[in-house]
């Protein structure tokens, strides 16, 4: 696998904001909020401007209310975020190794804690936390391959 | 942002079949769908003995139903990975540079190509592939991140 790939592209995106909490815990999850959440913003604004596009109407109100729903995304892709790279820094201190289980057991108690602040179904939330855990593992393997 | 890490991690995975096809691009396919198939299989797997865990009832068909749920859902996720990953080393042929707009362009042409397969509404498979593309460049900053 090219090692020297990682290194080009970490220098790439142009958005960095670094903000420094004086903790590497608090540093890595304001770091995912802040980029996941412009992300989902970015996603919200290009899906309503190619709405916009295809009904061929701008208005005041529908400015507004991709604002706010530019918003409301960005700020729940960001606190996702968030949550799971604090939970795999946390995951990888406890453990004392750094492996694709971090990103595994990361994503499932993410998926947990985010599925129990929006339900109380005990059920759903074992549910989404091996969902969650599948879908960090896959993409923790994706990594290696692109 | 530590690069050491990344070495270290890149041993971890045991799940290593190695396929050559003779063409890299062939080869990161493959090795994308074998390797997140298994995965997905895993999270079916792991849903379903939950379930019976749960209800306390193992029976024959119960198990068939299990294994052929694992081997579609193995097969779906693979199918996306693999795609994605064959979509994100062409267009870093093509752009000739190993950047995060890489994993935005090659996910956005997969999920439209995923979404323009299993639909024919042009209007959903331009949201499909914004979503998609702000899916991938998330996981890619996410990459960084952890």
């Amino acid at each position: 696998m090219p090692h020297g790939r990682f290194s080009t592209s970490l220098c790439s995106p142009k958005i960095d904001v670094v903000i420094d909490m004086g903790n590497p815990f608090l540093n890595r999850t304001v770091d995912g909020f802040l980029k996941i959440g412009a992300v989902g913003a970015c996603k919200v604004a290009a899906e309503e401007t190619f709405e916009c596009l295809h009904r061929g109407d701008v208005s005041k109100h529908k400015l507004e209310h991709a604002l706010k729903k530019m918003c409301k995304e960005g700020a729940y892709w960001g606190t996702v975020a968030g949550v799971y790279v604090g939970m795999v820094y946390g995951v990888e201190r406890v453990r004392g190794r750094s492996d694709w289980k971090n990103a595994m057991i990361g994503g499932a108690l993410s998926g947990a804690l985010i599925s129990g602040a929006s339900n109380n179904h005990k059920d759903k939330i074992i549910k989404d936390a091996i969902t969650a855990g599948a879908v960090a593992t896959a993409v923790e393997f994706i990594n290696y391959l692109t």
